[in-house]
């Protein structure tokens, strides 16, 4: 067997780590938890403990290093948690190096969000660009960048903050100081918020209000109309921007593809004449993502692969 | 002397040409006409002369190559003008391959928003950061994008379109289709067009309004009150993408900074949490640009000059 190199996603509660091949074949996987209340020296420990099981499962085969997707932002250059709003306690610890110290192989850590649009293009629905940007539809709108094959960081790793672009500028107020963010209006939590202004229940999932959608109410409809015009100026922009040949979208509302899309396409053909202009010869791609939940291992454990001398 | 390079801005209706040193240094200058209505052929034929006169003057020293920056979108990899809106008849047009032909030389087309955010990157505001967006604010709003001190291209090279953001989804149709896009709200006609629907009088040019503002006209203010919120709402999502260190502006409005810089940056202190988290330790930079009109002259000249062996 060749190189390999171990994927980890740390969640707010939950930890799982993948051992996944130079080719991208998933050897092993392993669930563990995120001791958040026990602080990061705890959390740390169930992940190094995670890492060992699955390096003592996998035996003789060479280790290239390891990959570890972080809520919040890292500062690249020293591998400490600068910013994990949920969290805070976190935020300052030099993590890496607590876990090369434990392991003794090469760690990279890198945000969430970042992992899985590097998973993505490693082994998803990016597997033949170099280029894509992902938006991650959960309880905010987190976002990754990949130009060029790499995760674009920006100068403190900030980058790819893409759940806070501007789709309103009078909208629905927002924790980080904006007003009309799209996660206020295009996340899990924004389709919950917007079935209780239309009287369709209060704490309802993306996934009830999509069971409102097939039964065919209208309102569930229209919430989901809502939320891909978000989506659709969202990403006319950033075609606008980029002119990337691929955009990506995950995360729990995601089954309601078929409900959003068509509003989501029509703005992006009426918003971007960018978007228009190569659709006879080389169309932009909005699609959904293809690993799920797993986006996130697979890039995570891509990371030392992509970065190790051969 | 050592290696230069001839960089040029071709125009709608002028063309100019600069030879410039490794190091930066403007050597000689030379103005010539783009007869539009006489065709590409003709075009090319006065660039070519323009060209070889600085050549000539410039003797011995040996010359890297010819960056050529051209309103439009081009391809990068064949040279081609791919779409210039204004002048249709160019479109397909293989420049780079007839100019080089002409005079024997490596020769690079760019698009001239690109090529101004190169030279501010080599030479201007940019200098000391490897990465950075310009945004030329003229007719319409045109944008640059340098990241690891490349421009940013995208799939076929259109990126960049940073007019076309959208800043308000319902606000003033755009001839690309969208409405609300920034360079309806923010450029200098933008500006001319609030001044009459202001009543501060019809035809009147940024420079006009300008001086409205300096005699204290509370309408002329409010005019660049409102086109520094536009302003701000797009940078304040761009820092949100990027976490790039710098955001630079240019064009003819420019003078009027003192008078829509406030409302810009507390726009942008307000809707990026990016901006506000970095202003302690390392401020993102929101600034005018510093080359002027010879920013796309610099710019050019550096392409050779960048992707020439050494």
């Amino acid at each position: 067997m060749g190189r390999y190199s171990i994927g980890v996603d740390m969640g707010g509660t939950n930890l799982r780590a993948a051992a996944i091949t130079e080719d991208g074949k998933m050897l092993d996987k392993i669930a563990g938890s995120t001791p958040i209340q026990a602080g990061p020296d705890a959390v740390v420990a169930d992940m190094v403990a995670s890492i060992q099981a699955l390096e003592t499962r996998l035996g003789a085969a060479e280790l290239a290093g390891v990959g570890i997707g972080v809520p919040g932002f890292i500062r690249m250059d020293t591998g400490v948690i600068a910013g994990w709003a949920q969290n805070p306690g976190f935020n300052g610890y030099p993590m890496r190096d607590r876990i090369e110290k434990s392991l003794g192989t090469k760690v990279i850590l890198e945000n969430d969000a970042n992992a899985a649009a590097m998973g993505e293009s490693w082994m998803g629905a990016g597997r033949d660009v170099e280029d894509l940007v992902l938006l991650t539809l959960g309880t905010g709108i987190g976002g990754g960048i990949i130009a060029g094959g790499r995760v674009l960081h920006g100068a403190q790793g900030m980058a790819g903050e893409l759940g806070h672009i501007t789709v309103s500028p009078n909208g629905y107020p927002c924790g980080c100081g904006n007003r009309g963010c799209v996660e206020k209006h295009a996340s899990a939590t924004a389709i919950g918020a917007m079935a209780r202004l239309m009287k369709l229940g209060d704490n309802l999932s993306s996934q009830d209000v999509f069971d409102f959608a097939e039964a065919g109410d209208d309102r569930a409809l229209a919430i989901f109309g809502a939320m891909g015009e978000s989506l659709g100026i969202v990403i006319a922009s950033l075609i606008n921007i980029f002119n990337f040949p691929l955009y990506l979208l995950s995360g729990g509302p995601l089954p309601a593809w078929k409900f959003f899309a068509p509003s989501l396409l029509a703005e992006v053909e009426r918003r971007s004449f960018t978007y228009r202009a190569t659709l006879g010869s080389a169309p932009t791609r909005i699609e959904p993502a293809q690993l799920g939940n797993q986006a996130g291992l697979y890039g995570a454990a891509y990371l030392p692969l992509q970065s190790a001398p051969r």
